[in-house]
Parts: structure tokens; C-alpha cells; sequence
């Protein structure tokens, strides 16, 4: 019987603890990489769902490649939910310096809350030592 | 003479660790995301491989996004390969709980030995936390 | 007055150890399962990019699944940036057997300074568990 009691408080605890995990305890770093539309859209459905679970859990974005289509505000069809994610939820979103000079784009010609890294694998790399989960997000 | 013989010796005892790990150390977290027949056949070979060589190793596949496709009942064409890694080899098979929102799938449309997670994409940030490595699946 | 000359000679300090990191404490390993030439570039901008940045880094790319056709001699169209890789900026280049079983492809087919690996996935997965870096390369 105190066995069995103790089990269901254990259970309740369990249940209990996932239920107000805000996320304050994760980190992760997500890479874009993609020019497709599909992908973008699904970047912004990951990115939602994931802060609604986990509110206040770090969250860094990594866009080289063809993912900086999606941060050029001439090219964006998702700058108010980029904006959003940046200024609300404090999603830190960065662009590969070296792809800017690969494609020849200049740093007015990303959305203005963007911040450039000099090297966007390189940052991925650093955030996993520093113990961050990674993510390569698209499809 | 010594050295060589001390040289061999280490070379053998190497090579046979290699050969006899079962895997029972290595804990592997795999996701998917494509809803393409391509990356479905190449996970599935990723697995069986993977479980041929490291018969005892902890896998975990994390479905979500259109990789969910593949374990829904109507639409699978691998329930076979999927329930033998299951129950035969012990693999863990979860489904993203936001997917199915989004989609309006049920439990009930899924493969019978399907689990389910709130997040996708948290359950494979956990993993990474407590250990696990991280493969991307799908081309 | 004191507060504000230390911190500027701790921003330059950081400014300066950023610059002058060669990259020899980073050690990343890259996934290629891709099958398309847009990929194959990709991979080729993002080992050339990382080892301008990171010099002294160490880096492994694994090839498995279609990834393979990328270092086969009779189907690469890359073969003399992977050589400079591996034999001037020291990157190893691995292949996954179970790949070459299973698309019949012997060792004498591969570019002669590739090397070998009995599993692909299980190799990242090794990498991983020493403290590696993870990135799955391509699109």
C-alpha cells in the first residue's frame, strides 16, 4: 500500500515536472539552409511550436546558404513572424558573414534585426562545445 | 623486438574491440522529416544497418513534420520493417503530438506501436542533453 | 574611469582572441548523403569557408548512402578540391562500407586517398561521443 502510494506520487511529480518545464534549462541552435518556401514555412511552424512549449528556453538561428533568402527583406514573405521571433520570444537570429560575400549581399539588405556571424557552421560548432542541442531544421 | 611484439599486440586487441562492440554503449537519437519514399527507404536501410552492426545499441527515431506519414496506418508502406525494429530489435519509435494537431491526425491513425511526444523537436534537444548522438535522416 | 579602461581591454582582449582562434581546439564532423550536384558544391563552399576560417581544425566527412557518388573516381566531378582537402588541409574522408555493399561498389572505384569506415552512421555517432561537433552538410 505505501509502496503504491509512493509510486502514484512519484508518477504525479513526473507528469507534473514536464508540465512546467518552461524550457529555461535548454539551449539550442538551429541551421537553415534551405531556398525552398516549404522549408521556411516549416522553420516557422518548428519555431513556434517549440517556444509555446518551452517559453523561456535559449534559442539561436543560423541562416547561410540559400536559408538567407528568408532574412532579405526585398526577398522575406515571413518578416512580421522573424520580427516577432526576434523582439517577443528573444530568439536570437544570425547570418553567415561568408555567405554575404559569396552572393554579394550587404548587411542593409537583410531584415534589421538581424546579426551577422563571420562564419555560420563555425557558429554552429561553437554553441554544441558550449553544450547547446543542435538542430538542422528543414525538409 | 619487444616494441613490435608490445606494437602487434595493442593492433590485435584494437582491432577485436572494434569487432566485438555490440553497441550496448552508443545511444543514438534519429529524426525524420520527409514525406518523400526515398528518404522513407534509406531510413529504414540507416536502421537496419545500424542495428546489424550495433545489435544492442538505444535507438530512438523522432517523427515529425510529413516524416509522420510514414507511420500512419493508411498511408505506411513499411509497417512491417517498422514493427519487427519495435519489437524485435527494441527500438523506440515517438511521434511529434504538435504534428498531429497540426494535421488532425489521431492517436488512432497511427501505427498500434507507435509512442507519442508533446514536441518533436524537444524530445530530440532532451536526448542530446542526457548523452545521445543526433542523426539527421533522410537525403 | 578605471571601470570603463577595463572594459575596453577586455572587449579588445575578446576581439583579439576571436581573430587569432586557428581553430585547433575545434574538432567538427560533417554528414554527406546527397546525391545531387547542387549539394555536392555546397559541400565543397562549406569545407573551403571552414578551413579559411579554422585552419588547424580537425575535420572528418563521412559519405554514406548516395553521398558515395560524390567520391567515386569514375562519377566525381570534384575529385581535385577533395584531394587538396584531404592531402593539403589534412580533412579525412571516410566511406561507409555498408553503402559500398549494398550499391556493389569495391574500394578500387573510390578516389585512391579515401578511406573506409564499416559504418557511416556509426562513425558520426563514435564522433559525437569524443566531444565532435555534428553538421549534416547539404540542402
Amino acid at each position: 500500500m505505501k509502496k503504491i502510494f509512493f509510486f502514484l506520487l512519484i508518477s504525479t511529480v513526473s507528469v507534473f515536472a514536464q508540465k512546467i518545464d518552461d524550457g529555461s534549462k535548454h539551449k539550442t541552435v538551429f541551421q537553415f539552409v534551405s531556398g525552398d518556401t516549404l522549408s521556411q514555412k516549416s522553420l516557422i511552424n518548428n519555431l513556434k511550436n517549440f517556444k509555446e512549449g518551452w517559453p523561456k528556453s535559449q534559442v539561436e538561428v543560423v541562416f547561410h546558404g540559400n536559408g538567407i533568402f528568408m532574412v532579405m527583406t526585398e526577398k522575406t514573405t515571413f518578416a512580421n513572424e522573424l520580427q516577432s521571433f526576434v523582439e517577443k520570444e528573444g530568439i536570437q537570429m544570425v547570418v553567415c558573414e561568408n555567405t554575404m560575400k559569396q552572393k554579394k549581399i550587404k548587411k542593409e539588405q537583410l531584415l534589421p534585426f538581424m546579426q551577422t556571424v563571420p562564419m555560420g557552421i563555425g557558429e554552429i560548432v561553437i554553441k554544441q562545445e558550449q553544450g547547446w542541442s543542435y538542430i538542422k531544421a528543414g525538409l
